[in-house]
């Protein structure tokens, strides 16, 4: 991620897979297809992830609103 | 859900069952109707969902407060 | 509920009985008499339901802070 | 409460003894004398109340910050 | 509290001491000495007070935070 | 703290120590450094306390966020 | 860090490694890339700690959520 604003790097992620981690605790993971400045989040793929990195729930197509998120990570 | 933008994402579901997960843990699913910015959504043809996907309460049509939705996702 | 906007759908039921949906999981049922853009309402004829959908008190007119506001449904 | 927009509603409620409940659950019964758009509210001759409606404590004059209400309802 | 806004009031309680309200359920009594539209006040000879009024600690000069404020009364 | 408006308290105390209580509950001492309009501050020399007052952690120069902070009190 | 203004310190800590308290009470250590006025963290090389300091999980990068930041500190 190299970005001079935090906003370029989730930019840089898009179109990868990430791992997003939301306020109620739960992971989700999918390929991030947009964000805006509130970082309301479209991840296409997505699954639902339980603490050890296992899939949970398959969510497809999802719109997360951005005040739930706590972190957004690529994955490697 | 082709989007550029996560609101462009809702747009393209206009019209479609979702599935809406609140911040009371509580989930809905109904035909998108209308949004907006703040992601107050318009439901129609409204139900509330139990765990296992199963219908607990009919709700018609329904108006949902944007602070209250986690993620929206096309039901497929 | 026909609207492109979600305050449509408020406006459309204006005048109308409404069930209202609190975030302290309190259910108030009244007539829509005035609303705004933070979803602030004012119900006349209000009574706060229990879970079952019997009158559990009488509130009369009553005003609702927007920000407390989970979902507005029409009563059938 | 004849009201076109909710402010209205408090508006015609000035000057008479309203019922306020709080998100921390308390209700405080006072004569409203003034709020504003952020629904802060100055109640005069107020009173904390129990939850059968008997006086619990004198508060007297009292400014109580809007992001705190959860309804106000005129006494009847 | 002669006071058509609710500020009004507040800044009629410049100078005097006002019993403060905590979202934590702390009370802090003390001379009013500022207030902003967010309600961040700056009291002066504070003490925090327990439930029966009396003093648990002095607190001198303290600055509180507008949006941790449940409500301002004057003491009489 | 010689005040018109409560950020003229803040000011006033920079350059000196302070005691910050957090909506978490902790209780951080330090040297007030910088502030702006949303409370975040800057201490130096900064310490976390236990509730007696005494040294729990040495934090050295921290940035800590306006929207936790409770209160702002100069250490005499 | 030698700031007039609270982000001053957050840019002189560019490029550095931080320490992030978050309100979910998780640590996490990484180089601070990136920050804004909402206080979004971008970090590099981060890892979570437990409450000793030791690494708990690899983040790599990872973008944080503005809001749910308590307080960072650079690492001496």
């Amino acid at each position: 991620m190299d970005a001079e604003r935090p906003l370029d790097a989730l930019n840089a992620a898009r179109g990868k897979r990430v791992l997003v981690e939301l306020k109620n605790k739960r992971r989700v993971s999918g390929v991030l297809k947009a964000f805006d400045i509130h970082i309301n989040l479209v991840l296409e793929q997505a699954e639902e992830r339980d603490e050890n990195g296992e899939m949970a729930r398959k969510l497809g197509d999802v719109f997360l609103r951005g005040d739930m998120i706590v972190l957004v990570s690529p994955s490697e």
